[in-house]
């Protein structure tokens, strides 16, 4: 149903070039054309101080031969403006096409990527009527670096990385997001019961730099149960913050749980750079149509423009959004559901916001964007993210063995020992070959499920020993001469007397 | 409220030796032992042809020094039973110790994580009353091998394995399992948008697999996708499979949802061994107190009973449990929510289902389970898993590269770039070094934010040709005499022509 909203009650303000600020723009694949010509329109009517500059990505740029989907100009625009509104792109299926979105928010150090969820019940249907929370994941890192390895016949490989920097970047984002944001709660959630070393950093940081943030409330939850109290019970929450897979899961259930994935925008952030966008994808099957709802694209334009200092701006048109979810002005995704009348296609949807600006909604609370502070130095982005954290002074680092990873297509450990063990090397002796993980030399049982793809640990001949560089490459040249087809290594060190390595299970 | 259920109209069964299945028994930590000993009471009332042994694991052994929270006699006896019926159990916080669970389902093999999620509306409150799925998690590999190193002052690493037999093990039995239980669809769920290798197997194994099983509908959903729609739409969902991680998460999430975790056990399939538990922690906080609800652990009972072919006994007590979920005897877990009287401490409750062996659900849909088929050889554990996939023909194999990652506490890829050049080797030239996965050299962007852990690619010299084994071991021999701190390799491989190694991000 048309709405009869009054005419709006706040002229644009006129932009000049002196106060436009450059961003750059890219329309993308699928409907991403179209919801970023509607969004653009809202954003003209409302008064936006931008310059915007369009630069294409994507599928095109894929299929013209950059197996990165972007091209040198685009990185060189990116870079300048420091600012970028993007529509969804397409991935093209096959090919062994690099994710675009990872190769960008790596690139240009997008650390934290923001992604409120919020119901907007009863005019948006949900289960969850009160959710009003925000996932700030990291976006870097973790299993996203995307280092695979196919080792053996059987055995194929991904690193999962986690750094100190990365997690102090993230969380003190997280941080400081809250305090701006009058949120109350950072929960952080992890898999540390497991993976001791590399969740386990996540979660130290997180203690380490909460307690700089004594007003706000703090919880840690293990990823499994966090995931599932998320999913039952989302109005417990408050901001997240999270390691990148994870934080990929909750906000995918995060946005669900609202009623439509079609609402939310998000943002990544870095300390140079920052991109806006919505959350959903390019969804080729209704391109062209002309009936998208651009809202996710929108809000995503929200977030751009306090991220620019235009919180007065950004308030307006999120108000004037709200207006219209008030006002049962919707667009083909949310039809059904007892709504009246015909939907809205993506330009009129655009046009029913721009009626409304100047508008505050009556019953969903209305939002109030407050700019963030300026810049601390001008070579950052406005409003950017914290600066990178100072590197540490090294810690006192002890090479004490290797594990040797050997493709070995037997069955038998105690031969593959053997054979090991008949190379060899004065300064390193074996000590336990594990298969998966799982110790099965010394003493190894019949049970354990053995594939191609060995872990064999050598250690210093004289027990506590350090060892040197030199000893692992003639170790290596020792395995290689006896015919044995070492694929990997893994040195095994000290930190400060720190073991810095996992036992093998059953060790 | 104590119902006024009539007499059983069954007698138990009077177990005779000749007939009695040996299994071991692991009373646990925490309410373990409450809950242990109230489903045994069930067990033997009901008649189950069982000869239960008592091993000892958990907390007390951690504590005795066995870092691995088991002892040698215990491994005998689970050997020897190839049954075993486990109490939850407590691992100490600190000092590093490895997850037993973990060791456990490792060692033996125990490849299979199955767990019925299924909702009892409306005798137990859920927004979701019409649930009734069955993850099928991988239980072995993926990040769970607990390898971990920390390689620099800043970066830890953890490996994420896939295996193709992992793979095809899962797959199989997820398959298998829908064909002997009346399941009609199988989901998988994977990352493999981002992890193409890894998670790109898993997916293609299940691809390969699920032509065998034309009767069964499939479908492939990304992790992120399918947790939000298993979050908010669970009903949909029958029978899912997916790599270990994300079964962890998508476990608790469907537990969850059902309303209550304290309801529902899970079955760890091996080729050899089964285990069965309940799919909670051992409450410590409540432990001691005769009030921790067994029904978790129960009806993991009941899942060893199929296993071990007493498909009577089984279906009598799942019938006889789901009349007290109906005539509302509670314990004090599922205290509230409109229920009215005391809630039953856990041998009560155990009494209340002994005084309904025999009779069946009217509202709930009564269970009847079937045996499986005999084992094929009398070394397999009855009703054991598929065996092990036969090893295939190697691929034809060829060694065309290296990545060499440095521990470099620098900031210019172009100065490390330089350092690895001056190294000489005749058969091997420095091509890309990335940071985090991205490439930074050469034509890095100064934006990427970098850590001090590099990652640098040395392919052979002669475009596209292959290397010896001997000229790696040559080239880190070169580097760590120029004193370059390499603290890891992965070797570069083709299999069969086809690459085995991801490009960098950017590259």
């Amino acid at each position: 149903m048309k709405s009869d909203a009054p005419t709006p009650l706040l002229a644009a303000a006129d932009p000049t070039p002196a106060t436009a600020v450059p961003i750059t723009v890219a329309h993308g694949d699928g409907i991403g054309p179209e919801i970023m010509q509607a969004t653009l329109k809202v954003l003209a009517a409302a008064g936006a101080r931008i310059a915007p500059e369009t630069i294409d990505i994507g599928e095109k740029l894929y299929r013209a031969g950059h197996s990165s989907g972007i091209a040198p100009e685009a990185w060189e625009s990116l870079r300048r403006t420091k600012v970028f509104l993007k529509s969804p792109i397409t991935t093209p299926q096959g090919g062994g096409y690099k994710s675009l979105n990872v190769t960008i928010r790596k690139t240009l150090g997008l650390y934290a990527n923001v992604r409120p969820c919020v119901s907007y019940a009863p005019f948006v249907a949900t289960r969850h009527p009160k959710m009003d929370l925000v996932i700030v994941r990291e976006n870097e890192e973790d299993l996203y670096a995307g280092i695979e390895h196919r080792q053996t016949d059987e055995v194929f490989q991904c690193l999962k990385l986690i750094t100190r920097p990365g997690c102090e970047k993230i969380v003190r984002y997280a941080f400081e997001y809250a305090r701006a944001n009058g949120r109350r709660k950072v929960t952080c959630m992890t898999k540390d019961n497991i993976m001791k070393m590399t969740d386990g950093l996540f979660h130290r940081v997180f203690d380490e730099i909460r307690a700089e943030y004594p007003e706000i409330e703090t919880d840690h939850m293990i990823i499994d149960i966090g995931a599932a109290r998320l999913a039952t019970r989302p109005e417990q929450f408050d901001v997240i913050v999270t390691p990148n897979l994870y934080g990929d899961i909750l906000s995918d259930i995060a946005a669900e749980l609202t009623g439509s994935v079609g609402l939310a925008g998000s943002a990544n952030i870095g300390e140079h750079v920052a991109m806006f966008e919505a959350i959903h994808g390019s969804a080729p099957d209704i391109a062209g149509q002309g009936i998208a709802n651009p809202s996710g694209l929108l809000l995503g334009a929200v977030m751009m423009l306090v991220h620019i200092r235009q919180a007065d701006i950004a308030t307006r048109i999120h108000n004037a959004w709200l207006c219209t979810l008030e006002d049962g002005v919707f667009t083909a995704d949310l039809a059904g559901a007892g709504r009246v009348g015909r939907p809205f296609g993506s330009m009129d949807f655009a046009d029913a916001i721009i009626e409304r600006l100047g508008r505050l909604p009556t019953k969903l609370k209305p939002v109030q964007y407050q700019n963030p502070a300026a810049p601390a130095t001008p070579t950052e982005a406005p409003a950017g993210g914290a600066a990178a954290p100072a590197r540490r002074p090294a810690a006192r680092k002890a090479l004490v063995g290797v594990d040797v990873f050997v493709h070995f297509s037997g069955h038998s450990a105690d031969a593959l020992a053997a054979r090991l063990q008949s190379c060899p090397s004065a300064a390193l002796r074996l000590q336990m070959i594990t298969n998966r993980g799982v110790k099965v030399w010394p003493g190894g049982f019949p049970e354990t499920f053995c594939t191609d793809h060995w872990r064999c640990r050598f250690v210093a001949s004289e027990s506590g020993g350090q060892v040197a560089a030199r000893a692992i490459v003639d170790l290596l040249g020792a395995l290689t001469d006896a015919g044995i087809d070492v694929i990997k290594t893994e040195n095994l060190c000290t930190f400060d007397g720190e073991q810095g390595f996992a036992l093998g299970q059953g060790q």
